[in-house]
């Protein structure tokens, strides 16, 4: 059985041939014809099941048969903020692996203590929509450019519950599995049963955590986020590394919003 | 505030000077001297606080100074059997993340749709030493070597719970998450309460779990391990490589088990 093709086009309903990039792989690599089958993913709930309607070697032209609307298969938005890694091998790792397992949103934070103050978001997009593919992801991940940590405390208004991990024992920190569990238990009581499950984000569920550089934050910048409504948690016993606790984070999330 | 300098020395308690490869890292890298303080790990529950006693360009021999027993963070053991992937560094990856996040052993299966049927398991074991080391684990995984799909189901005699992860949707998949969460809540009941939670291991709480390879495992495959005691189960709604899976699955076994 041939393997389906799938194409990342955003706002696919509104276009009619592939994007250069996505058209050059169907037409050169996989050598698609005239009346071949595709699938198409907007990025934004929608699949489409499609047909190459014209194939020249650079271009793609194509006709929608059905439109396929998606199901969210976890509740609320899961956004993650973290300081990048020196090596940039291991953030673009984690953000291929936490779209595999599924997360809306990720920020980069530069804070006192980070190793890399600059970042090339536009590989780190590359990758996410290669994953959105390979994943067969409804919703592709927002990614958010580079900002200094206190602008994105002061701008996050995320009316969900706001996180920050870190390692300093003289702040009481809670576990973040069993708090965002425990929330997750109480939005499912029967009096909230009226909220649709297939409509996104469903705010109240919503997951904002921060993760650290290698350094940790800086416990001045831990003390502002408790300032401005963030919860001061831990992940956990384990000692990990930056890009184990981002994925770490996105699963505990996942694990705690999934349908 | 010097970081703390660690060496992984199996059976530390009964020798007297570091592995050949710790003393050059010793020695040239960090330039120890006579007298320095460094903390031995023996990937079998024991640190040791010691100090260098002699100290030549090769040769680094220590005098312990206090044995610091470690406490096991999670119940039970978590053995994860996993085909490799074609991209040996996807595995490396993942052996280093598994080991961060905390496991007990890893086995390499030989499945009939696998793509890679040798691996360099020297690599994997020096990985999951550096894991070890870096994230202060009390033990060292166990790494073993691959070995044909049917030898490990017919040997694995392992008392706690087995599973096999698969994606045939003819046969019928618990969640792997919800199920070892049961198991996990019937052994804490207070019955069981003399069980001591500081002695690894506890034997009704072992997970062993199998991802397959990146085509899956065949049908007969499943069949097999369903008919020597495995529980056919899923990890949830994400479509996952090989290895994101293998992770997954670790995690949630960690959560599951934590203490």
């Amino acid at each position: 059985m041939k393997e389906a093709r799938y194409f990342y086009v955003p706002n696919a309903a509104n276009e009619t041939e592939l994007p250069a990039e996505e058209a050059v792989h169907a037409m050169r690599v996989l050598r698609l014809k005239e009346g071949d089958e595709m699938y198409l993913m907007d990025g934004e709930g929608y699949f489409y099941q499609a047909e190459v309607a014209l194939a020249t070697p650079k271009k793609c032209i194509y006709t929608i048969k059905q439109t396929l609307k998606q199901k969210p298969v976890w509740h609320g938005r899961i956004h993650l903020a973290i300081a990048p890694t020196k090596d940039m091998g291991r953030m673009e790792w984690m953000a291929e692996k936490a779209t595999e397992v599924g997360f809306d949103e990720i920020s980069f934070l530069d804070c006192k203590f980070s190793e890399r103050k600059t970042l090339r978001i536009d590989r780190i997009e590359k990758i996410v929509i290669s994953a959105v593919k390979q994943s067969r992801k409804g919703w592709k991940p927002a990614v958010n450019p580079m900002m200094p940590f206190h602008t994105f405390i002061e701008n996050c208004s995320n009316a969900g519950q706001k996180f920050i991990c870190h390692c300093y024992p003289e702040i009481l920190r809670e576990d973040f599995f069993t708090v965002i569990n425990n929330v997750s238990h109480a939005i499912s009581s029967p009096s909230d049963s009226q909220k649709s499950s297939d409509n996104k984000p469903s705010v109240g569920d919503d997951i904002t955590v921060l993760v650290g550089p290698e350094g940790d934050f800086s416990i001045d910048e831990v003390r502002f986020a408790l300032e401005h409504g963030f919860e001061s948690v831990t992940l956990g016993n384990s000692r990990l590394r930056t890009e184990t606790a981002g994925l770490s984070a996105v699963m505990m999330s996942q694990l705690a919003r999934r349908v």
